[in-house]
């Protein structure tokens, strides 16, 4: 039988952490608070630390906020209890952290990838949401943790110190990956082309519920699509639409042809693709031919071959439209995420792990369900590429309501199932 | 040699009314606070007063700002200097007024227009701005009086004391009409439907500025273009635009498709025509598939005739491109005005007259400039329907900055000028 | 061992009736010559024929050639070879035939379907061609058999004499139904419609080639797209363009925008769909608005229900568009095809058959592989909605071009290959 | 008085000499019969010729026939009685003449300009169509001379017989210039561009008819619209639709867009603009994805600069709707005219020779009225340009159908008016 392997008041311990930082919820790259109380009770189990620069390429950061922005919100961390120590070092949007514990055993490195930001979603405020009825409801207007990674965080905490705590049952190198911006798939990028699992030989990267109710646990995950998303601006000359329209260049107009055209995209024979243009805003006044539209949209692909290749034509599309009514157009790229593939091996792997927990009831090996897009893919593909195994695996738990809504909650017991079948994953991996 | 026919004080009154009004800028329909003292005073000075309902039909306006502005704004108008009397009467956007001289002598009707209502700008507040060395910039945000229409509301009021100060000089009935929202051409319609010009035999409006410098007058000016102001609504379906795009109903798409419909729509040979979507705002999230697409569109025609064409092409469009992609649009008619050419007979009476004033220089008969549109065509075309003579004319003023520019002020010395030919008028008129 | 069932003779005669077909190739609803052949052959073995009227509905039929096309093609079979006595009964496009062999013994209906028609498409004439070589290219110009359903036609008389000349060894109904028009997959409907796969137990349908190499067998292809093909037109009004283009309604801005519009049609999470305007024509002269734009455009689905989802987007689409530019639009339905799924036990009965015959060396029971769309797939629905079984089977065939090339020919040793399989299939389910 | 100047014989030579060209109709380029007859009708008289090459720039013709309809025109020309020995000079589109006479005394160098090509439409052949009636109708199928520049070719040799019969009342030196291609606005650029004006002190455009009756002239039309005339090839890449759309390149696509943008290319505020796409041609299949898409679009402008804008907007949107789905655009300019104003002193010399003519009861100066396009403005701006005077007239013609129409025909009397008025204007100018 399932013998339990964790200690007693952890959970206690993960459901405190989950709360605070729910209150405190920090959207993609202003993770300043989070980061600096993640590194600092890291630092304080004894886990060596890279942070930032070290374990980011800035320029590979995507959608980061403005500095005014940036500027602001790490003026209230400073005044809503983050470590004071740890948070100068993550200023600027630069909050990634990787701990490394060294069993100084022969083993392979495994790394653990937990996701910390919050979305930029107003919270609900009324009876029946439990963070509301608990008290612990975001404190940030339109900053809400909606997708659980708040508990993500958490895992990784009740992880780190479960790991501490059976150090000596271990063997090789863990790292835990505290990653920010995985919303709008911004931040994975920037960590693996700083390098953090060039040396990984076991890669696995967790999310609680996903549709699968708690007690059950997917080992592979497969339905993520490539996606890549974009901030565009057509900028053309305002001009007087009764007086002189000839002196304008309209930007409504290319943005307007632009749209026409992404979505005839032809589809690909090789798979499912998507193209959305959500958001269009365009002009100042009635009589005044509008010399600014802005865009955002998203493509994807369910490999990232189709999703390259909508996305070039959508560069295409979107050049040719400027040219057409000779505006000019900025394409900025917010946001990237790859297909991957969990690593057959490593699937079977975990799944036996996961079936020797006594806090779950049901485990499956793959999972095919569309899961819309992850940039832990970046990870994946990178440590696949040169050789080592990689999953992203769902740690079940009953929502009380869809990820990204504003009464979204989940089972907060879920974590500590959570941690426990990464912690049987390190036993069954460190040892291989 | 031309005399002196007005009173020394009026031109200083003048200058202190003006300043008033353009401090308390109140754009169309929210002209509460400027209505009640307008009412006040010609009340004061003896004129039968016909207001709101009265003279205003009130479905017949277009571009009403919603009730929760027009009640703010009368709380404002309460606490910044309304005569409380009458403000109470010129409730939710009914501020429109018609104030009657009769002679008691025969003689025909006469009219004169004076436009009340200030812009959605922001004016500018830094050195060289003469409102704002003087102190007396808009109380309001986003509101100011860059059109003179704060100087047209004190010509009426100049020349209403002077027509009472000489009222045994003149024979017949003048009506003043002090009209709400000319901007975006939105009052006037109101007013000629609830047959303010019907007993008319003689109208005139006039405007400052318009290019023609001090101590220049143009007696008839032909060059105003029909136009039709459309907010439009489409209104389809959000759906996740990975997860179910089958299921949205793009009003993005729509709009974009009705954006190059609009502008696309055949030139006409009889003149020149003008489409423009100067506003388009839609969706709400990268990933969703945008419900609600908004846009603000005018038409123009050099005759009344065009626009109508263009107008009649535009709603096909539009409601054909909601056909296309399954949405539903809503048109809302928020302006309008008509092409109105000046009664011959009345240019040249009006010329004359103004030929004997020691405050002109120059006076021009006709001008064919094209000056935007105004919805003072309405009240024109009525007269001229049923009968009367009705012309548009220019008293010269000259500008620091361009008429809806956030710098705009006029030379106040024009606005005696002003009064003078409008009095030459009625003396000349009142006794045909 | 396998044992050899047929009639030595056959091949010989197979061929020579296939290489009549080819040089007298008939395209869609014109297989007069053909189907007056085909029925005095069936009528002499002592088939019971049905034919036209009795087993096509007319209305049902989709893409017929104009009346004066058939009449025209009704004299030239006339003068090529026709069989005059069959040859009246098949005027007008209504060219389909069921034979049937009652075997006056217990035992379930058998149906088989065979196609006739040939392509629009201009025959290659030149070197390393074989029907060139041998001298039976097609006698008709755009006309040529570049599918294979000459080989099919044969197949059909080469298995008719064959379940004579067994007749005993056989039991219940056996129906052969040789359709028109199946390219354009315009011809099935109609003969489903009339009922006469109403009373069937189990269909088959086949084909030679599609990728499978000669000595091959696919019991179940189950890769065929549902789809639509229509025939557009835009009807507007000409002006001439400098003079008086407001008078004009444009049929090809209309066009225009249906076809930007048609392919943004959005994807369907439920599988692939397809959207193509492979053709359009529109207007007359540069300086005149075209009053006249026609397109033909194809919808496609992985499913009916996608298809029917792509095909009520694309009508919305078009009327909109129609409506944007104040034109008429219609709308022709000229094709349609479901999607089918070939049921498993009748997959397997015929793969077990297949197994048996010595002019085969491999037989696989399912291909997935998209193969274009069938409207045999109308028989197979209605077959399998009334409680029997249905299949579509293919005869692998080396080819010296793809099916559809102007230098397109088979093996014509699949024939014989073709009879024995089907034979042994009436061999094993007419006793069943 | 009026008195009569010419020779009583010329009118029903004239009239000949028009049937003889109706029935001969040669459109643009191809006038290899016509002009092998006027040059050698020329020469008889004494002129001194320059053609082909000498007065042409082969490089700056636009819209020539492609040299397989050149060759085999030229074989219908040999066998339709041209004139043997100056035919080969007319060879390969090249169908241009400058006639010169020197009066070897002092004076003026006068130019006029006929041209000479119909029309690529079929005439009329029924009742009620006099060239029909009179046995003269186009033995060519779609060439049809509906403009009347068979009178116009027929009028230039009626006025080089009048001045060599009257040579000693002649100064200076006068060319007659007849000209290709003028329908499509494609010949007379490279006549200006070869310098046939370069010496002309005034030049004297004419044409019959344009809504001008019999007996009535006028000296100065004002109206023509400077034009762009472009044939457009899109050329994508083909695919199969249903099974690799991903690999089209969809040249309709392109088309469809660039016809949306170029019918939204915004309105001049300077005149009247006017662009249309009258013909588009794209694609070969319904399940093809088109590769090719053919436009023949014309833009208009009331000034020379309002058509430049025009078509550079135009060339935009087209390359950019070329970018916009991946395929290639090819422009070709295949005609081109300016707006040119005639000169006014040469109008008043004009007007007043013509009101001395008997054969003109109305002589009008000026006509504004929009008279499509005409590349006699070529010669027109080249003159001036150089300091020369020149202008375009209208000699009133009844018409039987309007310019184009498959039944015009004008009345044959005018050309002796015509001819009349060129030898008074002749009279006047080369004694200047």
């Amino acid at each position: 039988m399932a013998e339990q392997l964790l200690d007693k008041n952890l959970h206690e311990q993960m459901i405190r952490w989950r709360r605070d930082l729910h209150k405190h919820a920090e959207s993609g790259f202003l993770e300043m608070r989070t980061a600096s109380l993640v590194a600092a009770y890291l630092d304080s189990l004894g886990y060596g630390l890279s942070i930032a620069e070290e374990v980011m390429q800035a320029e590979a950061r995507m959608g980061v906020p403005p500095q005014d922005i940036l500027d602001a919100h790490y003026r209230w961390a400073e005044q809503n209890g983050a470590d004071i120590d740890w948070l100068p070092k993550f200023k600027n949007g630069m909050t990634g952290i990787v701990a490394t514990l060294k069993t100084n055993k022969p083993g392979p490195v495994l790394a653990y990838r937990f996701d910390m930001d919050a979305l930029d979603i107003q919270e609900d405020m009324s009876a029946g949401h439990i963070p509301f009825e608990k008290g612990f409801t975001s404190l940030n207007e339109f900053k809400m943790h909606a997708c659980g990674h708040d508990g993500h965080t958490s895992i990784g905490l009740g992880f780190a110190k479960t790991l501490i705590d059976n150090k000596e049952q271990l063997g090789g190198t863990i790292k835990l990956i505290f990653q920010p911006a995985e919303e709008g798939t911004r931040g994975a990028k920037s960590m693996v082309e700083a390098g953090v699992v060039d040396d990984v030989d076991f890669f696995i990267a967790m999310h609680l519920g996903i549709g699968v109710p708690s007690g059950e646990f997917v080992a592979g995950n497969s339905g993520f699509l490539a996606t890549t998303k974009m901030d565009i601006a057509f900028k053309g000359t305002a001009a007087h639409a009764g007086g002189k329209p000839e002196e304008g260049r309209n930007a409504l107009m290319a943005a307007s042809s632009a749209v026409l055209g992404l979505y005839g995209i032809p589809r690909h024979s090789a798979g499912a693709s998507r193209v959305n243009v959500g958001v269009l805003n365009a002009g100042t006044g009635r009589n005044i031919i509008p010399s600014l539209a802005e865009l955002k949209l998203e493509t994807r692909g369910e490999t990232s071959e189709i999703n390259d290749y909508i996305r070039s034509q959508a560069i295409n599309v979107l050049e040719g439209a400027a040219k057409m009514y000779g505006v000019e157009v900025e394409v900025d790229i917010v946001g990237e995420a790859k297909s991957s593939m969990p690593s057959k091996e490593l699937v079977e792997t975990l799944a036996r792990a996961a079936e020797t927990s006594p806090l779950l009831k049901k485990t499956v090996e793959w999972s095919t369900d569309s899961a819309g897009s992850e940039d832990a893919t970046y990870y994946m593909e990178r440590v696949k590429e040169l050789g080592g195994l990689a999953t992203y695996c769902i740690v079940g738990s009953d929502l009380t309501a869809g990820h990204h809504n504003e009464r979204f909650d989940f089972d907060e017991n879920s974590m500590l199932a959570a941690v426990d079948v990464l912690y049987r994953s390190a036993l069954s991996l460190s040892k291989a």
